[in-house]
């Protein structure tokens, strides 16, 4: 047997919680009908992209040079694809940004990746607030950095600071944001957000060097209500924003997304270096060339996120008839509620028996919660009800 | 100032020489005119895809569940994708091969950065066989791997067996070959794979360890004449194939490839594991997803590469009545000549006093000679003739 690496073997072997459910689910299927087994493991869009999408997708492919179509774009973007989200990202926040500032990415992935691997210097760690993205870890650890986590605050999942002021250390890079949130779809309020900008001043005044902010936004467009998300940027000289279309555009196969480096951080110029030659040194030579246009002809659209809102509503609805303590919150596709006993895995494991695949809170650094991704046809929410109330009943 | 990496800054700001030679170009436009300029520094594919690309694509816009055709695939890329490209590579060479052992990816690059991170540990050394592509450097040190040099032979730049054997050492993870290659063009020829495979082999047993063989394809469907490129996992069992849609299919912005892993060797399955790992430890969730379908359906086609062959034969013509000593290469879209003095970055400067842009063999690891691109309009090609004519004559 050679050596390879065990590091990537493990991380390759690994069936993820979401893998084994999706098999637990087709075994079931098959025995009693697909429309019988309710799952609420998967993240990916239930709704179709915008139409514009697939109308400009089908003129730029009718009507446009396809050598120049589907080239090499420049390693950060097309220029004028990056000067479109620029426009936009200025009309919607009141900052004002320039082509310049975005490096475009493979997806939040990639930007993720580009962005700790920018930032990263031997000894750095990266702090994420619990309930977070489990592949947050693989990618800090993967660029040679540590992950520290804050612990959830359950009662409203927004941020704990007596935690965060503890964990913070002078080897602390950056700090990871994700609102709307994966998985407790929460968004961070303005006075979170203005803490949280304050306490992270505080810090790098008192180390001597900056805490970055890292905000991932993937969900940013996706919130119900007249939810406002604060733009950090605004609040927070020296963050660093990952975005990604594959929510608010539907498109989570087609890979793109961005940094935007704002040009107001006095690091701004070398980290937007660092940031593309991460991207060289990952193996990322530009961004899929098609979806780039495409971008750039829908920025502002999204797709049409009523179906959410609805699938949302009843939700929460039967939650609380039903006792499951749920805080309501105001982005993304998901829910977070408790588990009805504290080992969260035992009870999704009890939730099989029913048919619902539901994903344990542990994996998310969270435990006793179980995360609901309603991104799925409102027809499986309602008959999944029953469900629900008849594993509630073996709790109460 | 903040310390972010250092690393990282230099590989960003790195202006490449062909980059500081499109600035030069575009200057130059503007003062002679574009047609005028005879850039042959940039090896992005000249002619459009194939039509069946283009229609595949409307098709599938059209005709399929945009959820699904626009969703996440497994991290693998989609079962019925890869089981076609599976399919090809079985009809044309002779041996079976299934989905299972393929993981698509992002492009060659992503191919080599997987590969190359899958099966480094501590210590281990790549050797890339001069003239190489300038990114391998990159891509083997950014795995933390070490990068060694194996100098060309310029006659013919076939192997220089005997200082490839000086150069395997018990460090030795892989061997990275690129036939056709860039930038010379050459195809290696079947005794030149038949004896590498001994060669590892020999070394293999020497070591006591698997010597694996990286084959960079992405030129592989791009000769002229009746020339065959050898498929080398049918001559060395531990081959990992990385290959990319980029060139075959005029797709490079797209950024779609695969790494084959052949179940052949023994480390088959633990490989395969490390190489997806290691697309998720880089931030690559899946491939782009449309673009996966399309190139389902275009298996075993190419872009029509006439103009290549129409190209190469005009410059080799040319070059022979000029006095440019050139190989006569048998595959890709580059000539890699000598050039008229022994300092190839003095003499691509002096070309440009004749507005010819030629990439200099230096950045290769190849010092003496110029990569000339000619996947341009042949248009271009004519108009170069006197000026390719006149930098002659100052030398002869």
């Amino acid at each position: 047997m050679n050596k390879i690496s065990e590091e990537m073997i493990a991380l390759g072997s690994t069936r993820s919680v979401i893998r084994e459910l999706f098999e637990f689910g087709k075994v079931r299927a098959a025995q009693v009908g697909a429309e019988n087994v309710f799952d609420f493991s998967i993240g990916n869009p239930s709704v179709p992209p915008p139409a514009i999408v697939t109308e400009t997708a089908l003129d730029l492919l009718q009507n446009s040079d396809p050598v120049a179509l589907h080239g090499y774009t420049s390693a950060q973007g097309d220029a004028s694809v990056r000067a479109a989200i620029a426009g936009d990202l200025t009309a919607r926040f009141g900052m004002a940004y320039s082509a310049d500032e975005l490096y475009l990415t493979v997806g939040a992935a990639a930007a993720l990746c580009c962005a700790f691997k920018a930032l990263t210097c031997p000894g750095d760690e990266f702090v994420v607030l619990a309930p977070y993205f489990p592949e947050y870890k693989v990618f800090i650890e993967s660029v040679g950095a540590k992950m520290t986590v804050v612990p959830a605050q359950p009662a409203d999942f927004q941020i704990d600071f007596d935690a965060l002021d503890r964990v913070i250390g002078p080897n602390t890079k950056g700090v990871v944001v994700n609102s709307p949130n994966n998985p407790s779809g929460v968004v961070y309020s303005p006075e979170t957000c203005k803490k949280l900008a304050d306490l992270l001043r505080a810090k790098s005044a008192q180390f001597g060097h900056t805490v970055w902010l890292i905000s991932d936004e993937p969900y940013r467009e996706i919130v119900y209500g007249n939810t406002q998300v604060s733009w950090l940027p605004s609040l927070y000289r020296d963050t660093l924003v990952c975005y990604s279309y594959s929510k608010s555009l539907s498109l989570p196969g087609e890979r793109l997304g961005y940094v935007l480096v704002p040009s107001a951080s006095p690091d701004a110029e070398r980290l937007y270096a660092a940031v593309a030659g991460a991207g060289r040194a990952l193996g990322y030579v530009c961004a899929p060339s098609l979806f780039q246009r495409i971008a750039a002809k829908c920025v502002g659209c999204t797709a049409d996120l009523t179906v959410y809102a609805k699938n949302r509503a009843l939700l929460l609805e039967a939650f609380a008839a039903y006792g499951y303590p749920c805080v309501a919150p105001e982005g993304a596709f998901y829910l977070f509620p408790r588990t009805l006993e504290e080992d969260d895995l035992a009870f999704c494991e009890r939730a099989k028996e029913f048919d619902l695949l539901l994903v344990p809170g542990s994996g998310f650094g969270c435990p006793g919660h179980m995360r609901i991704s309603y991104c799925v046809p409102t027809e499986r929410i309602l008959r999944s009800l029953p469900a629900f109330e008849k594993l509630a009943k073996r709790y109460h």
